[in-house]
């Protein structure tokens, strides 16, 4: 994908109303779909559906949410907030509401940022039942002086039913089977950097990935946020547990900030080793809070995912804004996001962690044309050696970029021998 | 208790006859029962009593040894030595002797310390028959004097019969599982910092910290050295090897060495991290001498008890002389010491160590009403961080205490947050 | 033995002319054999045979190979190679042959070694089936010179054969179940520094560990190099595992170059510990290539053996060539080798690792006349503390040298603590 590309997919993916649930996330699957058929069509994007009422873990997968439109309108029929301006206007999973009733009235519903006059913010209320609405100072001005002119007139257009939680998968097979995970996620409505940007950077990374073989299977997950990862979990958490050799959870990668990384609680795996090597990363603290870090990284799972951002949430003025806008994020900015997200898989694929399948004594490699014929002449530099730095640090501790870097051989050669071993049934 | 009833208790406690069974051990539990109604009378102290033969692990609980009187008498009758002057003059678990002898008859049995003209050494001999008495160096000269002048009349009036090795317990009901133990031994008679002192602060420590909630059930154990400790691990060893959080054994802390602290042999456990904190213990290093720290951290059970006194024993000239008596013991010094492991127990109280009940994604906690219902805006000052955080830890690797360290979430919204997650059923 | 025996024996193993299998090895052992009886004769050398084709691993035992003449002559019958004067003339394994042929048609069959004119190089091909010889560079001008006259008569009379691998084992039992293992190899001829020496130094080891009772059963290999060890570790490898304390291979003794010591892979066991503390022993970084080190710390043996040599493979200029011959080797430093190796293994032997047999609290020492039976008085050197010290780490973590270096008390009073400790059953 060239900038263009990644321009016009993120120029798409913004307004589209997402929720946790409802045609929002699939709307934006279906766009994400249509890059992986133009730029890498042997990969397949997979939805899933999660019926409403499913027990996901300690949690309930709530109603489907449908919106179809929102305003509030003065006594004249005028709209003072459409929806259709701005996609944050009404707290997300709000209940229906068709009525009239004097400012003061729909006070307690209103939501804004005090001094940042244009800005709307962005509220949800998933699981507590309410309505309400999200605008700027600017105009709950404008709707106190409607007001004092007469009732306004307040709709929602929304439904609650009984559906489904909609999350998107794609697989990217390797040789081995051993994963690394991608995961944004896919809930949330208008905003450019959070969470366009992440998505656009999910896309793009699954497809140049797929360009080229690769030892680890790459998933790469666009979820609801939190719910959508417990239900992930919930179905494969175990099944990840034994698999997976790291991951990264993705968004906000548009901003003027440099890469930031968030480390695993543990902070010594893989991938936490590949962030700190990058002179182009930023490592903070481990903190609880975030996003589907959390989940992947509870104690019950503990899966080795790292969290890879600019911005953090809660840091910059315009998040979880409507300032979070097209003109927030550069293109620029975002691809270089994205190639260094392919950068750390590719460095994170290499470093297959080999193991022996029957680690007694070494393998006799003649056999297997592994070994030159003529003994009783050795040279350091000899290719053999390779075979014998993989085979003898093949006990599960040392990944092949380590064993290139301990040995002195190449990373090149450390994988070709690791490539044959595995041929021969000696190495997994 | 006030500093009056500290010397109170010490000055009762120190003339006791103790020795590792017999009424003496009885009548001190009695007297610190007498306190514990006063000031703590929720709180039970309970006297067991294991018979005499029974098999303690590797030991045999010994005959029960009562002393009635004990003197040595010129040829006139007068009494040069008295047990009733010095509790110490009468080797631990002496035979009865009713006889006339020689000064050089006698002298094999006699025991001084010299170069302290007046002080009397303490020993004993619990396991092998004999009898003997401890002398200062002018009481021997004396001997001597009236030895020269006629024979000697030597009085042990002792029993070695068939009873009970006798230890006292009292348990302090935390809100949870976990537990904290106390230990202090009750068998040595007559000397006022070792080990009355011990006493004293096992009971005040008991009193204050059952004044408010704890989260630990607190065991405070008065033990006959040794064998009382090997009866008690017999029976509460593998419950306290699954329960104990951490512990002390305490002893000597009237004197006016600093406080002193004896790490457990593995040396970074809660107790010892508490201890390496404090500015006010100075901590040495491990050895296998001492108290029964070596029985709880034998390698069969390895509790995490640690060891505070002030004076190390044998490491100051008084230890195990008359000259450890009331004069030796500062009041002040002794309630610096209460206050000391006062705190260190609450230190260790907050120190529950959090598990989640399915440490599997993080659980639901608006549905518990444990997080605000409309989403979008966090700040890391909100009280749900006190949960992430001690969710996300909650790995049975750290403690509350810990988790208040790292998160920088205030100690009172951490135990607050505890609490109300395991109300929830969600950490044990 | 002196150092005369030691060269004797040096001078005798040399030319024997030993490969992978055949007489050559059974020849060496029997040699051996006679220095066991002389100096030793309570040790046994057993010659272990495993018959070709057996399954080893992943290894197949080969064919025996039987070499009894080898030449090279010109037209006249002028032998102008013979492998009666250097046992590397002929490439070990070299298929049978009887041939005449030109100068340019031996050429590929021929090895040498530039710029080394008098130097013959050693070379094997076990399991490859082919023929050559290996030649100086002036021997090559020879040959050349001879074809140029006429067609040169090629003869290798060797024989291939269903017969089997011959190791040697040296068991000197211990009193406990623990072991110690010394292995070198058994395979390469003619060369007196590799591995001649080795062959010298394992046997000399024995005789000297032999003289005096040891904690440890010390297994001396003597093994066809690879294979020989692959086969010992089929048999044996499982019962090692659970018994060796640590071991060493050994060769090339003899050179001018310092001791130089190949770590284990994990570098922090008792033979590396004992290693580093030694100030004529060079440790250089662990890699995975060199002797049979590499079979006993694959990964599923994981075997603690390090490796003890003077020079090291392939890193000085008469390593396998004929210029590795007696003068290359001085008996003072093969005796210095010999002197660090029986001391490494005497440290080694005093590291019995201790465990409690019922570890929980102390056993009752007085019973057992291992304490003093008066208490009260205590001494930082008294002889129960070694009692103590030994009891508290016999956790299965600390040897009896790191029980002495951390208590301070002596090595003997440990030891003695020890084995007073084994007899009475509480320690094994």
């Amino acid at each position: 994908m060239n900038t263009e590309d990644l321009r016009n997919l993120l120029v798409d993916l913004q307004p589209i109303p997402r929720s946790i649930s409802g045609d929002g996330v699939r709307l934006s699957l279906r766009r994400i779909e249509q890059e992986l058929q133009r730029f890498a069509p042997q990969v397949q994007l997979e939805a899933h559906e999660v019926p409403t009422g499913a027990q996901v873990l300690d949690w309930t997968v709530p109603q489907e949410w449908s919106l179809r439109s929102a305003s509030i309108s003065d006594s004249n029929g005028n709209r003072i907030i459409d929806i259709a301006n701005c996609g944050l206007h009404v707290i997300g999973y709000s209940e229906p509401v068709d009525t009239v009733m004097s400012f003061e009235e729909l006070l307690p519903r209103l939501h804004w940022i005090e001094g940042k006059p244009d800005w709307v913010p962005y509220r949800t209320s998933y699981h507590s039942k309410t309505w309400g609405f999200c605008v700027s100072e600017n105009q709950l001005q404008a709707l106190r002086n409607a007001g004092n002119a007469g009732p306004l007139s307040v709709q929602i257009e929304s439904e609650l039913f009984d559906g489904a939680l909609t999350y998107g998968e794609i697989v990217i097979p390797g040789t081995t089977e051993k994963e690394l995970l991608l995961s944004t996620h896919i809930c949330h409505p208008w905003m450019a950097n959070d969470n366009a940007s992440g998505l656009v950077a999910a896309t793009a990374t699954a497809i140049a990935l797929a360009q080229q073989p690769l030892q680890h299977t790459i998933r790469v997950l666009f979820l609801p946020s939190s719910i959508g990862a417990i239900a992930w979990l919930s179905r494969h958490g175990e099944a990840a547990s034994r698999k997976l050799d790291g991951g990264l959870v993705i968004t906000g990668l548009g901003d003027s900030n440099g890469l930031t990384y968030k480390p695993t609680r543990h902070g010594n795996s893989l991938i936490d080793r590949i962030a700190l090597d990058r002179a182009d990363v930023h490592t903070i603290a481990w903190d609880p809070y975030g996003y589907d870090e959390r989940q992947f990284g509870s104690p019950g799972f503990d899966l080795p995912v790292g969290r890879l951002t600019r911005g953090v949430h809660g840091r910059y003025p315009e998040y979880h804004t409507s300032a979070d806008n097209l003109s927030f994020v550069s293109i620029n900015q975002l691809e270089a996001s994205i190639r260094s997200i392919v950068s750390m898989f590719r460095l994170a694929d290499n470093a297959v962690i080999p193991r022996r399948v029957d680690g007694r004594g070494e393998p006799q490699l003649g056999k297997r044309g592994l070994y030159r014929s003529t003994g009783g002449a050795i040279d350091h530099r000899s290719p053999e050696m390779a075979y014998l730095w993989v085979l003898a640090l093949a006990d599960g501790k040392h990944s092949l970029h380590e064993i290139a870097r301990q040995s002195g051989v190449s990373q090149e050669s450390v994988d070709e021998a690791f490539r044959r071993l595995v041929e021969q049934e000696l190495i997994y």
